[in-house]
């Protein structure tokens, strides 16, 4: 008898998501959620669009689209071309629209990224049929800049090039200088700027987006907005590059993103104040929680991002998860080549770190 | 210059819904939705879940999944094999369970589908790399049974068989013996029924999941639970088929339905009340209005579906479609082989289809 799956569906690697635990109540800090709750503009959206739930929503996210090119205009300095509601894509989380971006521009041919960073690359390579290599960050896990600029020098330069700044697991953030480097050397690539977590210290390259034609960037709204419920990513770049976007999600889902999550993303757009505020403490608490960490025998990377990579000089990482979760508290360990001795830990609200902190002194003792 | 959407991108030729259209209020009979309002129940659901929408939502689903087996298990007839959850995939909306169908089960291979059926079916085949031949429905626009069943003869059967039933856009219904016959003669394929309309007349096939191990049947809260809005769906089968659905959806996106849309399909598959009341509303209305359109020349296809599908024997389906516009009523209209000249007309509410009926009465005086 053959076998029922697809020969592509038996070979896949699925990604694993952190654990979301239900046997007991955990100090979740393995997910990179935010400890903050969202606006509260976003629940009074939310309230005011439950009536119309028979309804299909907006296929084309109009509404959302506005509102963020509104938003990133008014960040653009004095005179840059201004971005319209072409240059944007919305998908079911910005995990929705990476998976669209590679049937878009990279089946059939080759994408690079780091050797470390966001694990779903390679996945989503697997699923849409493109080739990658592999590029490793050097010792202190930093982008090697100038192996990513060399590689438009190649006779066949690969098509696609994946930034994930900062960059996760490690929360290294590159310089928007070193970003533009690599987007100005590869114009024959698209270059795909994943920053998910660049509200917590990084520099976006959204204002880039009119200047070259071949950047994609990919927001989401799970971290900085803390809508990781509500599952709203997306992307700006070039009409050209959208559309590719739009031609994949309307041969896949004509609806990605429901009545609820539009009116609640953007509700979370339109409120700068909490943004700001929640944003803020959690990068106050991500200093606060580094010292301690590096004057208990840590060393940690030094992140842009709501969550620290952090390695301790006697005691296995894999140990230290083990015994974290014993006491309740959930942070991410990856087994895997180069990192298998760090542990990655989302930064929660100032309880949640202190907490954590009295764990690893029981255990550090 | 290269081009920088893949050439799989650049050929794509993307499913359209129907339009929603903002310019003005149209009585909207065009896109299936249902003319009532969900279960009083999901929007007190939906606010009890908007304080938890900074965390993720559960990757597996499980509290509908538990609800779905627990609906499903009530209505087996004595003695029959219990669903269990892991016989159960959830996706956003029933678009992206077909979706991931694809790839789970037909990449590289053949699938075989009506003539005239959902028209997203062959876009997916260009997506996901598979091959497709097409099924001439009989001049009553009647699945040919034998033709379906003859396939298993073939020296390669199709590795799938997708049966939309009822069938769009035609509404017609096939048996469960019918469907039955199909399932049990190609016991090497894959045979996916579609039952996005099944609860307007039909009767489905979920029953026969634990006897046929090739069977996946794909349902969605969209139309008769009144969800559109919502973006829920599921598929039952094997926990092999289920397993090939987990693998393709954890290699895309790990959270596809947020916690709002979860929410609210575990309350709108708990009220059975409302459901069978506002489905059975759809119903007597189709069939008061099913008689007057046949009084005012219609021949209308016998519907098991929220639509009919109407050509009338005068008048060109396509001057009434835009005649129908201009008078504010929108129904569907495919320019395509066969059916060119036949209207799909949503039934609404009896004020709304009284609209459409006076509308047409001037369109034919």
């Amino acid at each position: 008898m053959r076998n029922m799956l697809s020969r592509l569906a038996q070979e896949l690697e699925p990604y694993v998501p952190g654990e979301q635990p239900v046997d007991k109540v955990y100090v979740k800090l393995n997910t990179n959620e935010n400890p903050y709750p969202p606006s509260d503009r976003v629940l009074a959206a939310i309230h005011g669009a439950v009536d119309r739930l028979r309804l299909y929503p907006d296929p084309e996210n109009t509404e959302l689209k506005e509102v963020l090119a509104t938003y990133w205009n008014s960040r653009l300095s004095y005179g840059s071309p201004k971005l319209e509601t072409e240059n944007f894509f919305v998908g079911n989380g910005s995990d929705e629209v990476l998976g669209f971006a590679f049937p878009a521009f990279f089946t059939d041919r080759e994408v690079a990224f780091a050797d470390i960073t966001y694990s779903f690359y390679p996945v989503y390579a697997k699923l849409f049929h493109c080739t990658y290599r592999e590029i490793p960050l050097d010792e202190d896990f930093q982008i090697p800049v100038e192996e990513f600029v060399k590689l438009a020098k190649e006779e066949t330069p690969p098509a696609g090039i994946l930034l994930a700044n900062p960059n996760a697991p490690t929360g290294r953030g590159l310089s928007k200088e070193d970003v533009e480097k690599i987007i100005r050397a590869n114009e024959e690539s698209v270059v795909l700027v994943d920053e998910a977590y660049i509200d917590f210290g990084g520099e976006s390259v959204v204002d880039l987006v009119r200047e070259y034609d071949n950047l994609l960037v990919v927001q989401t709204l799970s971290k900085s907005r803390s809508l990781a419920g509500l599952r709203v990513g997306y992307a700006v770049g070039s009409e050209t590059l959208i559309d590719g976007l739009n031609r994949v999600k309307n041969s896949f889902n004509s609806y990605t993103v429901d009545r609820l999550a539009m009116a609640g993303a953007v509700a979370a757009i339109c409120d700068e104040s909490h943004f700001q505020r929640t944003r803020h403490l959690i990068m106050e608490t991500r200093s606060r929680v580094t010292e301690k960490l590096e004057e208990m025998g840590f060393n940690v990377v030094e992140s842009e991002a709501n969550f620290i990579f952090v390695t301790h000089k006697s005691h296995p990482a894999k140990d230290l998860f083990q015994g974290l979760r014993e006491k309740g508290v959930l942070v991410r360990y990856f087994n895997k080549p180069r990192i298998d001795n760090y542990l990655r830990i989302t930064i929660g609200t100032d309880g949640e770190m202190d907490i954590l902190l009295h764990a690893l002194e029981e255990l550090l003792a």
